[in-house]
């Protein structure tokens, strides 16, 4: 079990005993976070962004990091996210392995890792867990909060459950429910790294470790996060060239979008612990904001208040699907706020807002700039 | 390895030696069919049905077996398939377990099944076979031929191999070429399967045998060949009851999605030959009908000589999507057939023709109506 911490991670601890909603406890947690740009004397310009399952705190490149972000082009001076205005802050998950307190952190009453001995995660608790972090770096009220996929999630469970932290909201291809083919997508994922009989009930090393269902968990994930269209083109018919063939199985891969697929499992696998993604993914499972507050999920987006907010989803996106937007936009309408609900018609699916940066960035920029 | 043959099954015994299209040959094969309705002394009322990858020849009922078939609501008498006036065959595809020769079947050579020495199997030897067949039954010149999913490319083929052997066709959530989404979910379903390692490289039995394998497969094909818009209404969020979770891994099953997909993969998985879906599956995906002609998937096309077609797509369906029903069209249409092309919006996705047979009953009982 290991983390994946990068290297200007800075950290704040939870309060010491850290009350989880599904009645579990952490002792001494942290979060990891990065920031980009200042603060203002008047703590009135953070913008926070939460992520989707697999990214770290390093949304982009800084003077203490410039390595390239999850979100490079999209964050920075001059950037749509512009941190010459904004004094950005990302957060890693509560749950991840990247610096965050997760099934991979050492549990301080062993001494070992947490393991599948991980208290119970639920969406409410990365979002408790966030609004405490951006506290304890002197913000009460954020401009607005940013949520890309799962981030989407648990920021309308933040801005549900935290009203005064965040005057405005921008939701990119999140939702305020899972819906049965994402829980099925999921549920395979994580039913292929519980039947790798290396992942042993969740104590697993380096060596005795479930590569095999991390690679299915990842590929399946690569065919949910881009679309069938982009691969049209990207791939078409194309077979792998007989010297880069991997094996000589008789079923082994013979099209180069299986090349693909296998390429970039390979790099994921060894870079995500397996029990953190189950805790993270089976807690996207469980979220539906109106089970959370108590009524329907329309009626607890509607008790959400903000001056004004940015939804944007994409068509070709089968994980978290446009009308989950069109409920999102929907519901903090009727509560009142001020909504512009984009459909963008990108071919790269859910994954789009970290690619099509350029059809993303313009109306990002353009709703920070009237705050 | 077991075959499945439905009891009224009948043969037709395939050329002693049939030599197939990737350099193999077959010695003694045979292909499963069943008729419903009788041959005019013409011999010009024939209807072929060409299957998807998992159904036998038992199409319907009839006095020989009297159990509901895989299409009952559309063949029978004044069904419309009607067998009062069309003299019927559905056969079972070459390589399946379902009563025509393939993996699971005996070689002669060696009184043990193929296993996974089966020679290797393309769409053309599916298509010449069906050809061998439909001839062997007396019929020259079939009225139409309807192929359905995997059915469908493997009419085409056969309508392009065969040029003279069908009057008509009708092609149901088909294709004229693998697509990458497509080839990526089967190789996924075939990497289940052969990374279970029960699958011992195809040398399993009846104890130890791919079931995670054929689970994972299962579940993955019932994904595609259904809508997550159906599942919204079906399922949406609600839980499985706590007395009948199968499990107690904190992992396990807890929507009712999973549930269900849990069972169909449970009843699926023992009643098809591992070695004998990895065949098909891998046939689907090299399929191309341009491939196979020398030359585009277009040009192919327009080459099949028909008086009519009716081509019917389904919008939810991802398996085999929309627009390669209207490149069957566009292509067949522009060498001059008469072609009907029909975009069905039902919710059921890939499998909507073998649910929602009150809509697809109508055109293709009016198309067949006109012959």
């Amino acid at each position: 079990m290991r983390e994946f911490i990068p290297p200007a991670a800075r950290f704040i601890d939870l309060p010491a005993e850290f009350a989880m909603r599904r009645g579990g406890r952490l002792t001494g947690a942290r979060i990891a976070y990065e920031t980009f740009g200042r603060l203002t004397p008047e703590r009135d310009n953070a913008v926070l962004i939460l992520t989707g399952l697999s990214p770290d705190a390093h949304a982009a490149s800084h003077p203490a990091d410039t390595d390239p972000g999850w979100w490079e082009a999209m964050v920075g001076p001059g950037k749509p996210v512009d941190t010459d205005r904004w004094y950005v802050i990302c957060l890693n998950s509560l749950g991840s392995c990247k610096g965050s307190t997760g099934p991979a952190s050492l549990d301080p009453s062993t001494g070992e890792p947490y393991g599948p001995g991980f208290p119970d995660l639920s969406m409410e608790d990365i979002a408790d867990a966030a609004a405490h972090t951006v506290r304890a770096l002197g913000v009460d009220r954020a401009a607005c909060v940013i949520g890309t996929s799962m981030g989407g999630m648990s920021s309308l469970s933040l801005l549900a459950r935290h009203p005064d932290l965040a005057r405005s909201h921008i939701n990119i291809c999140g939702a305020a429910s899972a819906l049965p083919f994402s829980i099925a997508i999921r549920s395979l994922q994580r039913e292929a790294i519980r039947c790798d009989p290396q992942w042993n009930q969740g104590r697993y090393d380096d060596v005795n470790y479930p590569r095999r269902g991390m690679f299915t968990a990842r590929k399946l994930g690569m065919m949910t996060y881009r679309s069938a269209l982009e691969w049209d083109d990207r791939f078409g018919r194309a077979r792998i060239a007989p010297e880069d063939r991997t094996d000589d199985d008789p079923f082994g891969h013979e099209f180069q979008v299986e090349g693909y697929l296998e390429r970039h499992a390979r790099r994921f696998a060894h870079r995500f612990d397996p029990n953190s993604y189950l805790c993270l993914s089976r807690c996207m499972d469980r979220f539906d904001l109106g089970e959370s507050c108590g009524g329907s999920t329309d009626e607890a987006l509607s008790r959400i208040r903000l001056e004004k907010a940015l939804v944007i989803g994409v068509e070709t996106d089968i994980l978290f699907p446009l009308r989950q937007q069109q409920q999102i936009a929907d519901g903090l309408a009727a509560g009142g706020t001020d909504v512009e609900f984009l459909a963008m018609d990108s071919p790269e699916g859910h994954d789009a807002f970290l690619i099509d940066t350029v059809r993303f960035g313009t109306p990002v920029s353009k709703f920070l700039t009237t705050l």
